[in-house]
């Protein structure tokens, strides 16, 4: 059983999270010290430094050579389980859609590891519990990001392409014929080599991607020839680095902030969201875990960090590409409200378990 | 005598700071990420958040009944004697006045202590030298910055006084004659408490000034009860406080960047500038340190942090009234390029010392 005092420190490592998020969100709507010109400043602080200084400091620190294989299969089963879910649901439901695949996918697979999940899991499980959500954070910066960012583009090619097939078709009906379609189609389909090009190009522009991609590589070869990180490159890391969760949680007050309502969608999207994120997740992660047969406080870690909030750069992703935006900040804002009462409470029931 | 891996860690603790800066100056200078509305939201941030609750760490940390009273006392010495170094040469040479004494005060005693002096004189002299330069920081937070702005503002009110005699008696001398002027003078002059109430107000809106008078309070009450701070708080001021000396640096950086040259006054006053800054102002403080019997690593530590560079503070203030703000830009700038080079040439001549 746990105790009081262990859901006191939990709350004592989550609680600055929310000062910092308060102080975001009080000095636009409360102080008015931002306007949103500013407040845009600090969010391009927060993305080109101290937020890829502070996943490359994580990234740099694993052991690529001793990671939790186990855990890193559970976690790649239940995203796969998932995906299944979606295709079935995708092709038989009439209300199944490619998009809303996409969106699902996100807000049941794509948690905010790093900057929440650190400092929770550490409170509640310590060291052990921290090198895990690293290397899920690590993959999902790596292998699951990427391949939304490939569905998205895929999505947005054909629909490029449908458009471009609607203007082509309206102007030359007259004077062809249908045929035209046809060549349209094939001559505006793009290769897969193509996509991927944009989709590298994408993860390349972003400063996340490759501070992750680049803490990686240093971890291979760091372990691979046992290097050590001189101190003087660890402190200029460092000193940005230290700021990245209270960063990062002033900037999110910021977002919030700058929204016009919490809930951004309706009600019955905005539990639709809730639930895939607090229960599909850590449902479709427990079946995984239990099927490679994660067992102990390893279990529990794989199963409340699948419940963490909402990961910010997939609200970022679906704003970019005009996908159910509104979807995402509802999940990513509420998420990070609901997030310490439900991950408490997954933390008292998980207890029980053996 | 000092060698090489002395110096090296003393490298290894600068160099993050200079690289935080070059950061904040590229992404202005180079790459072009934010224009000057936005430097500008990321000094509110630096200003209003991190740099406070940094002071305010610090500033509960210091027990104020186990402070070096000699090491204050030295300090204080050391500004006594440029005071009246100052206010002779004002008096007595056709050169002196009132307005450069106020900035060779400055320059000569107002010093970057938490920012560049604590992760410095920890790398040379360990944790002693923290709490050292902590005391000072918090007593020129407190005493000398509050006296800085009493005199700027007597010498505005001065100011203001003699422009509207000006005005009065050009409207006034063809009415009625001379005499109206000595009414002028008497009802304007202002009294020491009208003074006092505008330099409360400003400190009262400054909020480095009431988080260094908060943390004392606090520091006073913690250790005359013996209190310790509820963990719960200090994560919440940790979480931005982390992030304060980067964030220092990296708008400091902004500001270099946004300087049309890192001179913005001539040669010569950059020259007077520097040698106020690290000749002056260390060998006033070498004499008070000697006076009050201070030795061996105190009195090191004492000499290195008079010789930090400008504070940052001063050139606010002097940019506000008006008041050789080029010559305080020129000093805070070039003052953090030549401070590493020279605080190690410091570090290595006072180790010669017995």
């Amino acid at each position: 059983m746990i105790g009081w005092e262990d859901v006191y420190k939990v709350v004592v490592a989550m609680f600055p999270l929310y000062v910092a998020l308060v102080l975001g969100y009080g000095s636009v709507r409360w102080w008015h010290i931002f306007n949103p010109e500013q407040c845009n400043a600090i969010n391009l602080l927060v993305c080109y430094f101290t937020l890829p200084l502070f996943t490359f400091e994580f990234a740099a620190s694993i052991d690529p050579f001793k990671m939790n294989y186990l855990f890193i299969g559970a976690d790649a089963i239940s995203k796969v389980i998932i995906v299944m879910v979606l295709a079935l649901w995708a092709k038989c439901s009439s209300k199944g859609s490619y998009c809303w695949s996409i969106t699902s996918f996100s807000l049941s697979t794509l948690t905010n590891s790093l900057v929440v999940g650190v400092p929770l899991l550490k409170a509640m499980y310590g060291q052990m519990a921290v090198d895990l959500v690293v290397q899920s954070s690590v993959i999902q910066g790596i292998i699951w990001l990427t391949i939304l960012l490939f569905v998205l583009e895929l999505r947005k090619t054909r629909s490029d392409t449908l458009s471009m097939i609607n203007v082509d078709s309206n102007a030359m009906k007259d004077v062809e014929g249908n045929n035209e379609q046809m060549v349209a189609i094939t001559s505006t389909k793009p290769s897969l080599c193509s996509l991927m090009k944009i989709v590298w190009l994408k993860l390349a522009l972003n400063p996340n991607s490759y501070a992750c991609f680049i803490g990686m590589a240093w971890a291979f070869i760091a372990n691979r020839w046992h290097l050590e990180m001189p101190s003087i490159i660890e402190g200029s890391v460092l000193i940005m680095s230290r700021a990245g969760i209270g960063m990062a949680m002033f900037s999110m007050g910021l977002f919030m902030a700058m929204q016009e309502k919490f809930m951004a969608c309706g009600p019955s999207l905005t539990v639709f969201g809730l639930v895939l994120r607090f229960v599909a997740g850590p449902a479709a992660m427990a079946i995984g875990s239990i099927a490679v047969g994660l067992h102990g406080d390893v279990l529990r870690v794989a199963i409340i960090q699948a419940a963490l909030p909402q990961s910010i750069t997939s609200f970022i992703y679906a704003k970019e590409y005009g996908l159910h935006a509104n979807v995402l900040s509802t999940a990513v804002i509420l998420g990070m409200i609901l997030s310490l009462p439900i991950l408490v409470g997954y933390y008292a029931v998980l207890e029980l378990l053996n």
